[in-house]
């Protein structure tokens, strides 16, 4: 076991506290090691971080910046480009898309959820907006952070790339589930 | 560079060819490396293994049986439990969804597809049915052989995670776009 506490991620972090600013418009909080503990907190209701050990959370932490954003911020935006996605520390978000009848809330997502996981993957062009309805922290992982994640720590790459692949799967059997009525012909 | 061919496929394989018979019904084909020049044939048509070198879809191949199935086959049963995915070699498959009006087909799946991503991923029941409409080869990645893959190649395993992420990716976009009607209210 390597000693890990949040002296040692703060000083060995692969992100620079300057790091991308992806969100010059929030306050910039720092890497998300500087949160360990907090984070550790809400552990279980993220399930990117699931069955992982404190260490390995700690590992990835050096990997992700964190921001906070004020009510009503726009934190991802509906057809722009983007390749990272977000994991929710404090605060809620309202998911909306836009439709020819206007935009409409398809989904809210609480503390631990993440969010942009498409985009992140396929470099596509986000498929809906992600609106703080309150003060809401979040950290953000790149797909440029992840790659470096899965060449410097193989076997903690690989695991998040299974919890990914579990989240994904997740979302397209809510999504097949969602779709049943209109397969069977109910609401057609 | 490390030599490979068949014979050495066939020698060092990680599948015994009388490995695990998830099929007893179907003609069993031996390991996938004994069909690594047909695989390279039809390459191009198989998402999972886009961009992959010959020798590492030679690596891959050594950890997946291949079977032989009849038209009228089911490869995948809805409602099974199963913790494998299917890649097309030769044939056709329909995807069939029970519903409350009976049988839908979902979907049809053709040469270099896969199938059972989800239930592979998460492990929970199969969501539909997929139907040989002509007689079929296919090859099976068992979770197990995806775990063996990730821990013997970590950098091939990390690659073969982020290329099935893709694929699940294709599946959820695809799924959230047919929903985009249901979402507008269109059509309820």
């Amino acid at each position: 076991m390597i000693a890990m506490n949040s002296a040692v991620f703060a000083e060995s972090g692969r992100v620079s506290p300057e790091g991308p600013k992806l969100y010059p418009e929030f306050e910039h909080l720092g890497p998300a090691s500087d949160f360990i503990e907090e984070i550790f907190q809400i552990i279980e209701h993220i399930p990117l971080f699931e069955d992982m050990s404190r260490q390995e959370v700690g590992y990835l932490c050096r990997y992700m910046l964190c921001y906070g954003a004020p009510r009503n911020a726009t934190l991802l935006r509906e057809g722009d480009e983007g390749q990272h996605l977000l994991i929710v520390l404090t605060g809620n978000i309202d998911v909306i898309k836009d439709t020819p009848k206007g935009s409409r809330s398809i989904a809210v997502a609480g503390v631990g959820s993440s969010l942009g996981e498409m985009s992140m993957i396929d470099g596509a062009r986000r498929f809906a907006s992600c609106i703080a309805t309150e003060p809401t922290d979040f950290a953000v992982l790149t797909r440029t952070a992840l790659t470096e994640i899965v060449i410097d720590h193989p076997g903690l790459g690989s695991k998040l790339l299974l919890l990914l692949l579990q989240v994904m799967t997740r979302r397209l059997r809510d999504a097949s589930n969602l779709l049943l009525p209109y397969i069977a012909g109910d609401a057609v």
